[in-house]
């Protein structure tokens, strides 16, 4: 509220792993609804890129100044940038055009200390409302589980290549029929002091920079010496 | 069959812009299918990554040599790398270090005359078992709706600075109620002639490279000029 005018969108149902889903086969529902005693906002009944989408073409009808999301609970770092619905909208938010932002903060409880949050979101916000983002750029800003006082600052960094090992795990409905729930585990194998899961293991705060062209332009010469 | 033992894993249900998205909140199911008369697959109760997880951990016990996603009914040239399903598949399995690549015709009906797809298709996964791929990158293919003999040859590509404009569907259901379908237009904005979209609007296949490494490299040392 001390930066400008805020407009909540939001889904209306838990969307952990949704990524950058859109929602093509079914109608979308839309409605307004009071978020704490007096502030309003919109539910979504889609995913969070349908919200972005939604909220610039029915809700704002323009594109906001800046487009922030979250704060998710659990970390997006490294590959999770990937499947967060959080990073996902704040993508869609910078496909189109608009400064965008991604926050996380390392903490799943509802009870969440949110005082370093608040302090270093507002920072950020700041400083993109001030001088814009590079061009096809938007952050992916995490945040360790740490009160504001150890904190030990803020680190530009790089997405650490890390990824999840999975093990789905097996069971046996009533009817003797299997069914299986995703689980894994987070295996870092990037020893650079660079990366977003070094800076967050070491009491900082993560910037990591994202792009949304895919492009893995390294590779092209590498193609061009295939015949077809 | 000709390049070697194929396993079918795909979803039980249409996943049209899906991107990303995995199952956390439900367990999935498995089964195994006839696909065609003999021919034997394993449908999956979730989305495409899901896919490619469970295939690695429950069915092949393995990493296979190739993973091969689609063929996709329809363009996931530009920005539709990011919503794509059969791309998000492809991307899962570079993730897992399995040599990945997705495929995609742009033509929507289920009668699509496939010949030439056939045809490159093998060309692509030949060259890919014989040389592997750059580390980090997968690739995405598309082909255009044209006869063999009418493909021009195949182009190595970047993914072209495009976008979809999106317009919500509003109608009114039976109770009197909005609700909203997606809709858009499909925006290039890009001129370059050494991109996937010129490439297809002129005849030949699109090879892009992509990456799952998100880091906007360019735009670090612009935020290392930031005060926190």
């Amino acid at each position: 509220m001390e930066l400008g005018e805020v407009v909540v969108v939001a889904p209306d149902s838990p969307q952990s792993g949704m990524g950058h889903a859109i929602t093509i086969n079914n109608p979308l529902r839309l409605d307004q609804v009071e978020i704490h005693s007096g502030i309003m906002g919109w539910q979504c009944s889609g995913t969070p890129v349908d919200c972005v989408k939604i909220a610039i073409d029915k809700i704002l009808h323009r594109k906001p100044d800046l487009c922030v999301s979250g704060i998710n609970h659990g970390s997006n770092s490294s590959i999770n940038v990937i499947y967060s619905g959080t990073m996902s909208a704040a993508m869609e938010g910078a496909i189109e055009g608009i400064p965008s932002v991604g926050f996380s903060l390392l903490d799943y409880s509802h009870q969440a200390d949110l005082s370093a949050a608040r302090h270093y979101v507002k920072i950020v916000a700041e400083n993109i409302l001030r001088d814009g983002l590079p061009q096809g750029s938007l952050l992916n800003v995490n945040i360790p589980k740490l009160s504001l006082k150890d904190i030990k600052g803020v680190k530009i960094c790089r997405q650490a290549m890390a990824k999840w090992e999975e093990e789905f795990d097996e069971r046996l409905d009533p009817n003797k029929r299997k069914y299986f729930w995703l689980t894994g585990k987070f295996q870092n194998y990037d020893k650079g002091e660079d990366t977003d899961v070094w800076a967050l293991k070491n009491g900082y705060i993560s910037v990591v920079p994202v792009q949304f062209d895919f492009t893995a332009h390294h590779a092209i010469p590498f193609l061009n010496n295939w015949k077809f």
